[in-house]
């Protein structure tokens, strides 16, 4: 049995790691969940799952909460709740599933205690990919991969030498506007860049794929995850999202994962890391009822926030830090229809323009970078 | 450094097998090889490798060999001979390159001698699958198979647990006429059926390629070696050979290996398991050069080949031998302009549909059988 901490358990990872959970309760035991405003969720998980720890963001819904449920459960509120909640009694892994890099600090002290991390958070690594694997050795605590490129390669990779791998190629899907060219971007609205069409994600992870920042980060993320020098990971567009990315050998011998579009594959891997548990709703993958799969080379000059990310990394320090923290806030403000689509990718290399790198930062730089960089942009738009 | 006996030297596999060892003679050290009748290559072989043991089919040509070598070369011939090469002095990994049911009875000498195996000579599981699988888990050696299919089922299951497989998928190009239907295949030439668009082989496995008893031999191999049940092994028609074949998972979750078509991969990898050596001159996979991948269901009326294969493996005992004795006998006769391709299938068909099946059979009814259906397919050609 398997002790669950689960934060962002209301997001679209959130509810579907609950979903693995409610089929395999001989497996796993949720010990507690984290969430932000969406009350009305939070008391529906309470009541199915009985975690012994929640916590939400505002100290009002706290109170509203504790006053709905079982008195033994503790309902906590802000950051220092967030953080309780991660690092709960007895929870042997912690699945970060929120979104932004809030995720950053509960995954370090979720490490510090000694717990597995199932790190659907992007944000942590991009942000402060350094201390988080450096962190993961010293408390010899293993980082596992929720996203399904990640996934797919790390599964990629079992059972061979680390030594032997020659290159990483992520996999992407192009996005909501992967057949449009650059001057069909001007005036997108927000309604059309949210539809994705392959994955069900949330709001932000879905502008995210259709600027290809989302690949981005994950070539960062890869950098990180699985030592891998930028020159060595490559990015393909795979519009039918089925090989989900692949790992070269230096015998040149290619593995991948594979499969129907389906977040909880990943999830339930992570969860169930080393072993496979039966997933039985999920489509299986008949490679003939797809007929083809069609495979292409991104163009960094259409998709800008591709290179930015691949500079942000090669740079390192603080550089990708200002382009997550940029990224977000621009991000922000395109959903609350402030910016335009194609002004998202002005902000970020603005605020990649200005920074003076700090190689090497500690979390406190970070942070502090990273508030500085939205105060930036947010001023910027005004 | 690794000792290595080499059956069938002079062939397709055997020649790419002594490319290897030329290209990590700190690896490998070959200690002997058996041929047919190419003399002159054998001759270029032994002054090359030094060999310390040979073996060739006809008497008279090794005795002209052992005048033209150093005399503590031990020339050898016949049956015999051939079973002296492949258990070799000091030979740690037999590879059995040879074509047709005639590599059975060294797999199984070197198998009792406490070797591994490299699989290339899909006949010996085809024919004696029950056999050979027994010996391996009673000698504690290891079968590694040599062929793309298989080799990339074998990696697509590294780190992974057998019992959480559900389901084996094998690739296949379609072989040479995979765009004619049954009608244009009245009267097509043995030349034509040579052409394999992806792979460069010898002559009995491209036709096989072409009739698709290859790839039913495949669907049989693959449950030896890997215990799946007929129902859960599928083929997929994939004609640009990049994927070798799939695995999938109870979680629905597929692993693949790809790569361009060069067998020197899988010939490598069987010699090098369970690391990966550098393989530089071979072409890296880049997808997007490819561009497309296409996939379809295999019709079993236009591949009868490969239904009498499935139907012969799932009732087991003596048929696959006859099922492979039969083939041998009308491919042979076909390459010798004596029937034509079509007419490969009808003897097939014929030689089961008489056949008595034997359950359970012993080496010396696998061999009486064989013989027998030989036989018979060559008196209905007469």
């Amino acid at each position: 049995m398997k002790n669950i901490a689960l934060i962002g358990s209301t997001g679209s990872i959130g509810t579907q790691t609950l979903d693995i959970i409610r089929t395999h309760r001989d497996e796993f035991n949720l010990v507690s969940i984290a969430a932000g405003r969406n009350i009305e969720l939070v008391l529906k998980q309470i009541r199915e799952f009985s975690p012994n720890v929640v916590a939400v963001e505002r100290k009002q819904d706290a109170e509203h909460i504790q006053q709905q449920v079982d008195p033994a459960v503790k309902v906590l509120h802000g950051k220092e709740g967030l953080l309780e909640a991660a690092v709960a009694d007895n929870a042997d892994f912690l699945m970060n599933a929120l979104v932004g890099s809030l995720g950053l600090e509960p995954t370090l002290q979720a490490m510090e205690a000694g717990m597995d991390i199932g790190i659907a958070n992007k944000e942590t690594l991009v942000t402060a990919g350094h201390l988080v694997t450096e962190k993961a050795k010293k408390h010899q605590v293993q980082l596992l991969p929720v996203d399904s490129e990640h996934s797919a390669i790390f599964q990629s990779l079992e059972g061979n030498r680390r030594q032997e791998v020659e290159r990483l190629i992520v996999t992407a899907s192009g996005g909501s506007f992967r057949d449009r060219s650059r001057s069909e971007l001007e005036g997108v609205s927000v309604e059309d860049a949210l539809k994705h069409p392959n994955w069900q994600m949330g709001a932000k992870i879905t502008i995210d794929s259709a600027t290809m920042m989302n690949k981005g980060f994950e070539v960062i993320e890869a950098h990180w995850l699985f030592d891998m020098s930028y020159d060595d990971i490559d990015v393909v567009l795979h519009k039918e999202s089925i090989i989900h990315s692949l790992v070269e050998y230096r015998d040149k011998s290619v593995l991948a994962q594979l499969g129907s579009p389906d977040m909880r594959v990943p999830i339930q891997y992570a969860m169930s890391y080393p072993n496979r548990l039966e997933l039985n709703d999920t489509e299986r993958l008949n490679l003939w009822e797809i007929g083809k799969l069609h495979f292409e080379k991104p163009d960094f000059d259409r998709y800008r926030c591709l290179r930015y990310a691949y500079e942000a990394g090669r740079t390192g320090g603080t550089l990708p830090t200002v382009l997550n923290a940029a990224n977000e806030e621009a991000v922000r403000h395109f959903l609350n229809g402030q910016i335009t689509f194609l002004s998202i990718e002005t902000h970020i290399e603005e605020a990649l323009g200005r920074h003076q790198t700090i190689q090497h930062p500690d979390l406190d730089t970070i942070l502090e970078v990273d508030k500085e960089t939205r105060e930036f942009v947010s001023s910027r738009i005004g």
